[in-house]
């Protein structure tokens, strides 16, 4: 059989560290491209991975022969680039947050559908065992009625992970359009969809960027939502914890609670009313700082997908429903008012 | 030196675990009166101290020759017995929160200081070591600008604290007002703005009453709070913890962290950024499984404060600063709409 | 509803620690009779729980209106007391090892069967929740296929724990008739049974009688089987652990290993082959250190078979496939060759 | 002094991790012959270590000028090329099980006795220091009588270690003749022996092939052994424990237990029964995971023996002795008895 | 066999808590005789172990029938009582120190001598377990030469041990003589003297009594000792160590070193430079804090030394030795010199 | 701004291990000249920096335009290169001790003085942070009055650290003149004068060579010292900690203790009276085992004192105090007297 190809545009960080190792280490694809703006980054990967370089995405897209898209692009370009790459009859492969408004988000949406090909949003955080572990104890029913969570994603900012460190992108308003909450709280709305196995109708939010210099994005957020089952609970996302990532979600029912990623031994602690505790050690979440994730399942699971003809995990639809959390803990934080979902 | 009187109204767990063996074990101070609506539970706290049983509450302020009294009663009745109490002549130790709404808190301060008495209401948590040692740390500028925190308070509900357990008027609206919120919520709120040692000014805030049976009270609130100097973090209160009670905060600055109440080891960790940490062991909070607080400080600080007139430090106007908080989240539940203090 | 009326025979540790306190604590049931041959034993005990003492079980039986008999005597007894009590309609609850020998557990099968009464041996293993977990995660196929175990029952000897001390039935072969196999190997060979949910069809065995003085039964055996599928493993008892009490059971399957009651923190381990572990705190087998086991679960359940008509969790068949196991070692180290079941 | 010079016969993974180095690192010997059927494989181990290669054993034995033979080769060709070099006057160290029948066994050592050379078994656990001082400790009578023990070694299997992966000889029956029992129980036979200082007069065993495809040999077995003065215990051999490999004894004694190599942090834990306990840490027991054993202390005491006229702590005597029990557990499996040595 | 009559002379701390104890749990011993100043003391100790009550110690001593006397009395008592109850045919067991001057310890060794009776001076610490193995290892030689060592024994003072609290004798130089190094330094030099098995010839010392009010003895005291075998070491004694009691010992050798009581889990931990380490869990010292040390060894070592005529480990003259390198400390203080032995 | 230039005289281990990286990281000096009289090791040094290398120390001092001086010679060089270097006008950063006598001290202040320049002694222990969060404790009266304490500073030898092995000067006595005191022992001199912020009067000392063979030096040594205002406490130094290094500090004060590298997880550990207890994680002190102190803030420290004009912390004084109390002990030992300061 032949192997599907792949163009991946963009090779900044998560592309050099997630992305392209993912590709290479799969075995039903070939890296037939590789893009940056920035020649010579697009040519260093270019020579690892013995792909063509580009530094014109539409060329990159066009020109290569790719199957497959990955867009790993400031944020203000995954709508347009996803579209592009759709409309010339690829399946795509999208970092979050998927786009920077509703309607960039149907578009990319729409696109796909009508190219009859996959998008796919890279929430890698549903791939993490303690979580998938998580979801699969709340909907066994072993602990009962959901009531309240915490979680949370906070790290020292993406200083020490942007390959332009402290001038890069993910500080620029124009570009970034969403500062922690969009690097790192997305993730969170994402996780928290899928664990509790709800979707959120309500959501207040406070925002700040006080924290970095030269920055015009938020640094850090404290959200509050509330689910269609009454479930409430607080999400934040900051740039501004100076020790230590923390990527913990704590969830209270009415049989026990779940600590995910919140002990530094296990990955996934599980107590009950009745007194029993279990310790998962499942391999932890990995962090920046050991180099980052690069065998989040995100790329086999798309690849899967796309070999099989299978709804990815997280599509369109699921991006998009996570995103909308984000845009309106925006909205709150301008309005000082709840938004609706 | 002749001895204070004190009576203490209402026999319930707050004054059978606190309140009476803390004047007890005091040198300077006589129980004289206790008071209970059920007469049995007044009589027993009478023999166990050699004090006066009294019913009515009036009678017990009036005639039993108190100097103090202490507020141990449902949250509805600590505005009109304190003001009653103060009316007569009575430094007020009040229970928290200190009242139910703004008119009542404002007329409790008005009445004490018209008759030249303290009123005093009974924040415990700020006599708490690790609460003050972070506050001495804060202000001495070791962490540099703070950013934001998350502060809770949750147990399992007040059913096996209550000497009324299920049948509490914790979970009657009509007496109690507030639930968790009122019961939990308020310590944070108190014990957040000593520690940070800012002022709130803005508060959003989501309610459930959904955890308990036969209860019309919240059971559970998340909250989101900014401060006069742009700190953002959440407050949550709740009765459906059910697996060990949490009462921990952790606060995110510049030059670091600290985590108070949060290890089961330490009462205080700090980490900085330059790499150091340091683990204080200061004795834990008492919780209520471990038979409640009952050498909380509070009562040793009261009677200080009346027999060297000094002034209390969780005065009327601090208790009322703090009630402010928890009647905000209160309104923003209803209004959906963030509240300005 | 009039509640169940039991007759406890035999008055030594088991029917102290055990028996006795679970009826008592169960609200469907009346200790209406106890029985020793000791009669101050007797005695003690209906004083203690309100019964009439008897020194002659038959009277015990017949007498006293008891709906449930529980058989809390020397091994050659349990048979003859128990057929006794099944002739006479009651309901029976028997310590184990059921009996001494083939005939003698057909035989009680048989009377009970004939009065259309229950009959439970009481190997209370079963109900200790590491040993459901296991059998739970093993018939999930999550182990895979099951290769080997190791299963063992060990401690310093029924000195400490009988009544009689070091002149205790439990050392002499002709009321014990088997020593440390029919103490506690015959509790692993049940509850080996129980977790791997298959049955042996071959046993061979070593035994020796060398660790007590005044005594000519065996302190200790070691033991391994074979089963219909071709899982092999061991299974020891012994009297001659002197240091701290083992009761653990390993088992190695295709896809990782349990470790039940093993280690000094967890009830449960699990890991597998994907590098994974899991860490169950269950709460700890109850040991003769520590009291005894006085919340086994056998008396529940044994009430709640009378009261709803349930077959019981261990029967009469199921009591006597692993009695069968153990008769089936004595020979195999009489007769130095394998034994079929 | 001239070096003594060794021909290492048999290139794979026990000669590289062991045999090579301990001699390279003995600066009393030169290696000057290796030699392997694969002549790539002779190559290699040949320009490591400075030696000549070669493909035909008995030149590599009669040509090289060697005073040392070691023989790493499969277990069905120990015999003969021992013999073979004992014919032509060399000093033999052999690799375990020495042999696969009786008459090999004490064909080899007839060989060795009528050269006048040395013959040792390259039983290294005898050296491991937790294993000597469990040794010194009975020998000393500090347990008191001996009265049980377990004793077990297993690991995933040689596929992982063998130099040809799951396509060993260590799988075939016609090269292996035996599988676990050979490659890893008659360690513990032999250490067992060595610990406690006695010897085993009856066998009983289980074995199966159920764990491994493509094998056809056992890869698991169960084992009960009687000692001459009345000690019982269990030696099991696995190639199917999955998750870590475990090489631990515990003994029973009178006076308290021994656990060897039981315990994550301690080589040998020793609990006496006046209460006390003595932790051990004398360096791990090297296993396959991290490298192999390289300073197992076998080559450098058959080095000493040479040299200095000494008996081999494992001379042809006490190989036998151990394998004997192995042979005994395969006949036992087979006739369905007890075996007697 | 009649029992041994025993009269205890002094009926404070050390009496109640390990003479009287030990002595009523020695079988072959009758508490015949309690004797002290304070009569009611007296009379408490005589009612709880069925003794005549004596207020003067000659009539104890003579009038009694005791075979034993017991010398239980501030430091400036135990040579003359001493002396009195060997004159009058008495085998005697003195706290330590045995006396305040040479003369006293020397007039005390030759009334025992010319009585024909045993002397016996309570050092209980060679009785400890971790004391009696180090001395085993040091003169099995397994640390070769011994080149230092520290020991040191310090806690917050005999305020909470004293029958009398703050007043006691303990603080007042007349009845004391000797302060911190009389009650705690002399146990170090008995200890440090018998597991090293060596005698020490040279003394230096640096005393304060800064530490308590109302005290005009040492509280504190540093000390330097060279031993006839050229060991050097520090010996400190203290009542200022506030928090938490310090009884360690670290012996520095050629092959190792041993940390005695030094650790919070380990008796002793002996490393050696051959990389091993040896963890002893051998009970802890009894301190002050769990109530004394109440089954020291040292009455039951005295009595069977009476009844079997063997000599007493720390007879009088090991006593006098242990008792001058005190002596010296308090002379170099003075001197401001080395003091030799 | 120009650089510093610095001559780095004598290229041993503590040349190559701290001041030569240290200079080479301070951005404000420029690594001229380095010397040895082993012309090779000069050579090296000086290519990996980028200097000049002599052999003379006169021509590296005077004609390498060297601002500073960094004496890094055996002890008895350290005074004659120093004073030549000051006379030459260098600022002067001299390793410890930084003298072999009260004369060559007191001349090299002199000279320095003179010539206006720097002269600092390289205790780099005051730098380590433990020290100083010590100190600023103290300092602040947390600890209240100061009664005792003990400091050590003992390993192996300095066999694995210098740059000749066993061969070094620091055994000659012609060339060290004192050994382990002078090693080590000088180093607490000063970090426990700087930690307690006090000054000592008396000395007595007990001082041994007898731990290393071809050694002219004391190898260990027990000292007693008293300060200014009565604290006393002992100070030891050795080359005969066979296992693992010891670098504690422990001080006894009237409201608490600390401990100083003391544990193996905290660099400092203080507890207080009150019952609390603070650990502080601050940074190991670097060992010779993992490669010296190469961050020791040493350099950086005398580089901003030169260039910014201030007071050394460590300057000829503060290195000439801590000095005499070395050469206090070697005269106590002589004289068997106490020496005063």
């Amino acid at each position: 059989m032949s192997k599907l190809k792949v163009a991946v545009i963009g090779c900044g960080s998560i592309a050099i560290h997630r992305h392209l190792p993912e590709y290479a280490s799969n075995d039903s694809v070939d890296i037939v491209a590789v893009c940056d703006i920035v020649e010579e980054r697009a040519q260093k990967s270019a020579e690892k991975y013995g792909a063509q370089a580009y530094t014109d995405y539409k060329q990159a897209i066009t020109e290569s022969g790719a199957d497959l898209v990955s867009v790993c692009l400031p944020n203000y370009l995954h709508a347009p680039v996803s579209i592009f790459a759709a409309e010339n009859g690829k399946h795509v492969l999208c970092e979050k947050p998927m786009a920077t408004s509703d309607e960039e988000a149907q578009q990319m949406i729409a696109a796909s559908e009508r190219a009859g090909k996959k998008l796919m949003v890279a929430h890698n955080q549903r791939f993490v065992a303690s979580h998938q572990k998580a979801r699969e104890i709340i909907a066994n029913g072993e602990l009962g009625n959901i009531y309240s969570f915490r979680t949370t994603f906070g790290h020292g900012g993406p200083e020490g992970w942007s390959i332009d460190g402290a001038n890069s992108w993910f500080f620029r308003k124009k570009e970034a359009f969403i500062g922690a909450l969009g690097d790192l709280g997305v993730h969170k709305a994402d996780v928290i969809r899928y664990v509790l196995g709800t979707e959120f109708v309500e959501v207040a939010s406070m925002i700040e960027s006080s924290a970095k210099e030269n920055s015009d994005v938020d640094d850090q957020a404290v959200t509050i939502l509330r689910s269609e089952n009454g479930v409430i609970g607080t999400l934040t996302a900051s740039w501004a914890y100076k020790r230590g990532e923390d990527n913990s979600t704590v969830i209270y029912g009415e049989k026990g609670n779940l600590r995910l990623e919140d002990d530094p031994d296990y990955s996934l602690i599980a107590t009950f009313t009745d007194g029993s505790r279990v310790n998962y050690e499942l391999g932890k979440i990995q962090t920046n700082d050991n180099g980052g994730q690069n065998s989040s399942g995100v790329v086999d699971h798309f690849v899967d997908c796309v070999l099989n003809d299978k709804q990815p995990l997280i599509d369109g639809e699921e991006g998009y429903k996570s995103l909308k959390i984000i845009l309106a803990a925006l909205e709150s934080n301008e309005t000082k008012k709840n938004v609706s979902l």
